[in-house]
């Protein structure tokens, strides 16, 4: 069977609505976005991947953390999707002008003292969670952010150089790599042993809804996911995601090159059936793909066609709707 | 006996000349700069004050020794003596948003970059001495910078606060509070087991000169002599220093204040007599103090007057000039 149309208006009351969004970044962070439009009375709790978090200049960046907190706090750069908006980039010239760092990430001065501001307290002693929260008292993101741990893990890619495998930090393999070396494997390090940051599991458990943005099933949500603990806590859950993949292409991102790493197909259907339907209640796809879906492997979930573009926040906040109405559906 | 004035002619060859300077920050980087001039092919070595050294926002700032830095490397902001040039204070506007920062001391972003180069070398575990090191590869201010130790010895002012002693660190006091309240007492605590950092002692025991620039005398050249064996070094070595008191003010900074803190009068005669014959062989003093000098206190201290004011490079390498000319005197 074709899935059904759906329309964005919402038929049930979202005020007071507890939602938990396990969040990537640019695509995570617009869908965020979207979804406070839509639902501007719930309760919104964000667990954020830390995977991609990485040590520059000696400082700790959180590119998905931060993404989602300038974003929702009005601090984004909209041509990139992440960083500051009216950057300068004097400190990162200045920093090349002594020959350190690693050349190919680009810093600019105002993201520059969010991880001065990040290290600092990280250095005090404070936990990554308690340091998210301190910057989010500036931006006032409008949800409670969290890291998904306070552990260090890292997203790490094995690639192969001359034949032999060699492992590096995700960023290098994305941003300087531009992820156009295969990736044999992928692996969140620390993953296994890492404990979900404070708050984390309550959002989980008090949520009437989890969402799945249309971050990178691997390094963004599949990192989150590999924390055992908030894998097993969304057991019990209502879960309704959102495809990143659009007619067989990733709408942005490299998200195409992460899922030939693990071996999934990148469509709509195969990062479903990835998911699963112990995971997944539900799934958005984009109505593109309404004739790929009902397969076999999307035995057990739910899906409905939308139009997926997240061209604009109007179109973020009407699949944020269509996301609420179908878990609205499924929790009849 | 009146001082005899000395022209700037210098009578004796400053090439391959072993000078080694014990330097503060603003003061002793224009000497330093006249020095240059005046003696182009010496070989100098400097010895910098880490003392008023201070973490802000969890990065390590070397206030002396960039300021030596940037002078003799050409980076350094004229107006103010210390800071870059063309500077911007887009990261610190930042992290005033973010509510953290002492908010009294003011960092550019040009700056911020070195000492975000400085922590993070430091970090990973090399040495300040290796650290000023490379840092100086992009400066190449023209002399081997040294830090008078890589052990940390911190510049801390007592106080008093309703009546009762407080302690603080020397840029609380010099920079907050401009240096108006009262110091008591003036302490470089960990001097005592500091060791001088690695070519300290060679370049003492190299040098034919050991010169003191018209630095602060206590906070400045008092904290490099606070360290045991630097001090123990200069016993055998000729001494000439550059009085920092003009007609008993000081030229620039606040160093009366800090004289007072140890009962030495602001006058060229009284630091003279604190710094004591068993350290300086020379001495020179303004033209306004020539009748001044020849007390008693003096004695064992040849002392001769110049003009002193460093107010442009061609003065301060006359100053220069003349402080290796007494040196010169005093060596035949």
């Amino acid at each position: 069977m074709l899935p059904e149309l759906l329309t964005p208006a919402l038929a049930w009351e979202t005020s007071g609505m507890r939602i938990t969004v396990l969040a990537g970044g640019v695509g995570g962070a617009r869908f965020l976005r979207g979804l406070k439009a839509a639902a501007p009375d719930a309760e919104i709790t964000v667990i954020g991947n830390t995977g991609d978090d990485i040590t520059l200049f000696g400082l700790h960046v959180s590119p998905d953390l931060d993404s989602i907190m300038y974003t929702l706090g009005g601090g984004i750069s909209e041509e990139q999707g992440w960083g500051r908006a009216d950057e300068t980039f004097t400190v990162l010239s200045e920093l090349a002008a002594y020959g350190t760092g690693p050349g190919w990430f680009s810093l600019g001065d105002r993201d520059f003292a969010t991880h001065i501001a990040r290290t600092s307290m990280l250095n005090a002693g404070q936990p990554l969670s308690a340091v998210t929260s301190r910057l989010c008292e500036r931006w006032r993101p409008g949800v409670r952010l969290l890291p998904m741990s306070d552990d260090q893990v890292q997203t790490q890619v094995v690639i192969s150089e001359d034949g032999q495998p060699r492992t590096v930090h995700f960023q290098e393999w994305w941003v300087r790599l531009h992820a156009a070396v295969p990736a044999r494997q992928i692996i969140a390090a620390g993953a296994d042993q890492a404990r979900p940051a404070p708050g984390v599991l309550d959002a989980i458990a008090a949520a009437d809804i989890v969402l799945l943005p249309p971050s990178n099933p691997v390094v963004s949500v599949g990192i989150i996911l590999s924390v055992p603990a908030i894998a097993a806590a969304l057991d019990a859950k209502l879960v309704v995601g959102v495809s990143p993949i659009i007619a067989g292409a990733p709408v942005r991102g490299m998200a195409d090159a992460c899922l030939a790493a693990i071996g999934v197909q990148t469509t709509a259907a195969a990062v479903a059936a990835h998911y699963g339907s112990q995971l997944l209640g539900g799934w958005l796809v984009d109505e593109k793909d309404a004739d790929a879906v009902g397969a076999p492997e999307l035995a057990g979930i739910a899906v409905r066609a939308v139009p997926l573009y997240m061209s604009d926040l109007q179109a973020s906040a009407d699949i944020a709707r269509s996301a609420l109405a179908l878990a609205g559906e499924l929790c009849q």
